[in-house]
């Protein structure tokens, strides 16, 4: 690509909102639109042009990205009424960067296809700061010709990005990314409680473990916080819960049988019946000794 | 200690054996015993002291150590007839570094600590590569002194070697580390299955996923040669079955609930009754996609 794009940005949150300030900053001609209209304004005052509905987005630009919640936010922002697809022309191209179901971004980018648009399904992970900092993730699913079109945008706001296979594939490696993440967090909960309800300090269990085989990279990261007490997120519990629904989904869609993510997705599903859907996912600890505490009580 | 102790070495396994001989090569004196004596007659060629029973090992030697299968074996070795309860003397160390409960290994050095014995709970992990080039890890519990005393003879064994409490503790972290690792393992099963069931080439799935926060220790070690459909041990899966049957009655007895765990428990007794015994741990991957296998016949 010689000449910049305009690009059309939708879904200006936690993580939407500073992807498309790194995009401004990076020289790019910005289309947003947003349900809540304060961060609309704020970009605007930032230089980017507002919009007031996905299909006059995708009119005034030729590529559109979105960062919305779940499948449904992107099946009505993309097809329903107002749409991407009432605004989309032959040649557009549009990249969603939400984590929804990869069947949705398959129907959704089939499609898009008969209008001439071509989709890429590219959802992101390393939280709020990776969002702020231009370092996400970014695991793609698409045509590589159409990937190779995108990617330098792509390289605005992440660091490692990575083409997975076709349509469905980017959303499919991220819900296995969730289901691994979920487990490696409930075998931490359980080894701590366990220790700690056998009476050792949880400090050397974190120590012991994270030195040796037992070592995770979100036990590198939450490991030290649990210990405190600490359950600012981080990653919403309630954003993992989703995303193991998703990943259930998934699994019932392609048959495979994911006992683990069937009990994380249960375990997950008690921090929200908790009320802690805003605490950060490694909360799932918490969910493991109240557990044991009603184990206790029934001694 | 300034002069070298007498070291009783009972247990003469795939990973005792190694461990003695390292004991021999650092210039110790060894009295050893073992139920198969072909071991026995290996080591006594290699300058070791062959003995007929553990209570003679115990006469013998000031400091015993045990490396055995599980707990019955521990009790029988420590308290049965026979054992080393019928030949100690007061003021002898026994390290046990077999993998048993934590609630046994109390009761052990209680039994002992009667006849004057100070005891060490010692459990290993670092498999037989670890136990042949003496970089264990070892977890021990016990008394600070009787620790102090016995860590120039660990030391030879291994290379990170922790005081985790009292009496116990060293195996309340091993089981700790036997939780952790399952549920490593069980992430990234259905990580791979669910990924392979979509579509998405495995190689993809385990790049991404170890390059960011779904990234473990055994994903690393273990991954590629999953992806090869290679399960030599490694960590034999039956071996683990047992720790995790440990993890359970630990659990119990000091009122953890532990659903992980549990399943975990579950699907390592799955690849027992395949067959699947002498694999590597990491093996549980076919018992996922045998449940998808099943699954998809379902359908």
């Amino acid at each position: 690509m010689t000449e910049k794009r305009t690009i059309g940005f939708i879904g200006l949150g936690v993580m939407g909102k500073p992807m498309a300030r790194n995009l401004l900053e990076a020289g790019y001609t910005l289309v947003v639109h947003n349900r809540s209209r304060e961060s609309v304004q704020e970009l605007a005052q930032a230089g980017a042009q507002p919009a007031h509905s996905p299909a006059q987005v995708a009119r005034e630009s030729d590529l559109i990205i979105t960062c919305l919640p779940d499948s449904p936010d992107v099946e009505l922002v993309a097809l329903g009424e107002q749409g991407l697809i009432e605004g989309v022309q032959h040649g557009d191209i549009y990249a969603d960067m939400s984590t929804i179901a990869p069947t949705v971004a398959v129907e959704v980018a089939e499609a898009l296809a008969e209008k001439g648009v071509q989709c890429l399904d590219a959802p992101i992970s390393g939280g709020d700061v990776g969002a702020q900092e231009g370092t996400l993730s970014i695991m793609v699913g698409g045509d590589a010709v159409v990937f190779d079109a995108v990617k330098p945008i792509l390289e605005v706001l992440g660091r490692t990005i990575v083409l997975c296979g076709p349509n469905g594939a980017g959303q499919t490696v991220k819900a296995c990314n969730q289901v691994q993440v979920a487990l490696n967090l409930i075998g931490m909960a359980e080894a701590l409680v366990l220790g700690q309800k056998a009476g050792v300090d949880p400090t050397i269990v974190l120590d012991v473990l994270s030195g040796g085989f037992a070592q995770s990279r979100v036990m590198d990261v939450r490991g030290p916080n649990i210990i405190r007490g600490i359950f600012e997120p981080g990653f919403r519990s309630e954003l993992h819960y989703k995303d193991l629904n998703i990943v259930r989904e998934t699994a019932r869609a392609y048959q495979a049988s994911l006992p683990g993510a069937a009990l994380a997705h249960e375990l997950f599903g008690a921090m929200q019946a908790q009320g802690w859907g805003d605490l950060d996912h490694s909360a799932v600890t918490r969910v493991i000794e109240l557990l044991s505490a009603a184990e206790a009580r029934s001694h």
